[in-house]
């Protein structure tokens, strides 16, 4: 495939989708205020963001309410709470967990719900049990999209497999998700090219959710979008889980499209992150995170290093490399 | 021009610059300890880096000895303090600036320097000067390259011009400077297109030199070589001017010719970078430099924004925005 677009002109498919309470919220197992999460909605509102992420449909009998914020439930309520009847031009999403969303109980019809889009996220081993979410969903009115987390980690003849069967079902979209922060753009681009051919065929999309181990994050947004990926995801400040993703002032400092403004986004960064940052909620790159990314492993042993704030880094390494 | 290399095979034609002496020095003014110097030289040899810039061959008329450290001057013994006979695979490398550097004084031939290379540093429109000192150099010995700064902000028309004179010249390669770290994976690629037809055409070499201003040193530095620019800049931990440049723990990390070891480097960071930065040095990514990287402006008022930690990310913006 060719690239498409050019860095002066702009597609008008591109999406932009803020998905800082839903990603930010592994952070501080969703602990935001309300007026975090207003002033954010309100501040992606203004940035011309297409969709807003507010957290996931996480099952109550699985997840104890009590030790987490309400994001990471999404209750219909709390989201009313926050916008209303929502008489905006930007959509609402959620994540919904393969195996950890009580699905049949907590989504409700679209009709009902202030929520536009439901992300199933799954690994690529689940597929069809997240077919089945998708279906449901679309069933009961809702834009829905195939997340397949840890994409790194997967095999060609897995990632055919299971587009071909994603092809087939209702997703509207299908997500190149970079869990471990592991990828270079070569490797994007060519996941992209091969999502698309199936997304093209079936009048899906396809989206990137990427992560910063290794500073790639936006590069490799920038990667997918020129190759034809639409839906992009990212996150004020690129809070996210350990290293964090890519940054929303980084991206809506880039696309040309008018409707897009950076000005809401750095006031908000300056009066709510700011001031999240400095009650040591810590997220962003760092040299453990790198090398996760690095060797295509899940965060958490960097996590757990940033916790500790060690920086005996060949240790950190050599225990990363002993693995098998 | 198509993509050279693949991800699991390396190309031998590739060389690692390590500038961190020289554009970390910008940081705090050259004043590193002699150990740190020391431990730097001898992390880099083991690393399988194949240069190491000590800093700049900078005029004592035009500056002033007693407000820097050596490595803004490089005397010949001050290397040789480090180095001895450098009796390694590794050259030694220093800038020299146009109209800053007294180069018929204090570049001496190499038979008797511990010199190897002299990177010319200049902007587009004092090529000529720095053909003179190409050739200066080149006629006492030494390899050469000719940087040509800021090239963010150059016309098409300027750049064909000075590639032609410079392909006339004696240097051994010409650099791609990404001062603002304003150029996108796309620009950068261009760039290398255009000066890899004429260094192809006049056996040169191309090299990349980025900034993290937009997080995209490493994104750049990679889109660079996938199209045959060989010499490689990184600093340890991104050490640089403003937002630093691709680190060299994550470039090392990422090529794959078995002499690089990332091991060394880890190690040196632990035991020297954690400790200076601890003294209150400061580099690195934040929103003042994204923001100067996606206008295309000198970091210099980002600088002053982080030293004042200035967190008023609008008005910032509105300052740069206002330059007319």
């Amino acid at each position: 495939m060719k690239k498409k677009g050019s860095l002066l002109s702009f597609r008008p498919d591109i999406k932009v989708i803020d998905a800082t309470i839903r990603d930010g919220g592994l952070v501080n197992d969703f602990r935001f205020t309300d007026e975090f999460v207003r002033q954010l909605y309100a501040a992606n509102v203004q940035a011309g963001v297409d969709y807003m992420e507010f957290g996931y449909k996480a099952s109550r009998d699985i997840f104890n309410e009590s030790e987490f914020g309400s994001w990471k439930f999404c209750n219909e309520d709390d989201i009313r709470n926050i916008v209303g009847e929502n008489d905006t031009d930007m959509k609402i999403a959620v994540m919904a967990d393969v195996g950890r969303c009580d699905y049949r109980r907590d989504i409700i019809d679209r009709a009902d719900s202030a929520i536009d889009l439901v992300r199933i996220a799954t690994y690529i081993n689940t597929i069809p049990a997240a077919l089945r979410m998708v279906e449901y969903c679309h069933a009961r009115g809702y834009e829905t999209t195939i997340n397949i987390m840890a994409i790194s980690n997967a095999k060609e003849s897995e990632v055919n497999e299971a587009l071909s069967l994603i092809g087939q079902s209702p997703a509207d979209g299908i997500y190149i998700v970079d869990s471990y922060g592991a990828l270079y753009m070569e490797q994007i681009e060519e996941l992209a090219d091969k999502y698309l051919e199936t997304a093209e065929a079936n009048q899906k999309f396809v989206g990137i959710h990427a992560h910063n181990n290794q500073q790639l994050a936006f590069a490799n947004t920038i990667a997918a979008l020129t190759r034809g990926v639409s839906y992009l995801d990212s996150t004020v400040s690129g809070m996210g889980r350990g290293a964090g993703n890519c940054a929303s002032e980084q991206l809506l400092g880039f696309l040309k499209n008018p409707k897009y403004d950076i000005i809401p986004i750095l006031r908000f960064i300056e009066k709510q992150i700011v001031p999240l940052k400095e009650t040591g909620v810590v997220w962003g790159y760092n040299i453990p995170y790198l090398l996760t990314g690095q060797t295509n492993q899940h965060p958490r042993s960097a996590i757990a290093a940033t916790k500790e704030k060690r920086t005996d880094y060949l240790n950190f390494l050599l225990e990363l490399n002993d693995r098998y």
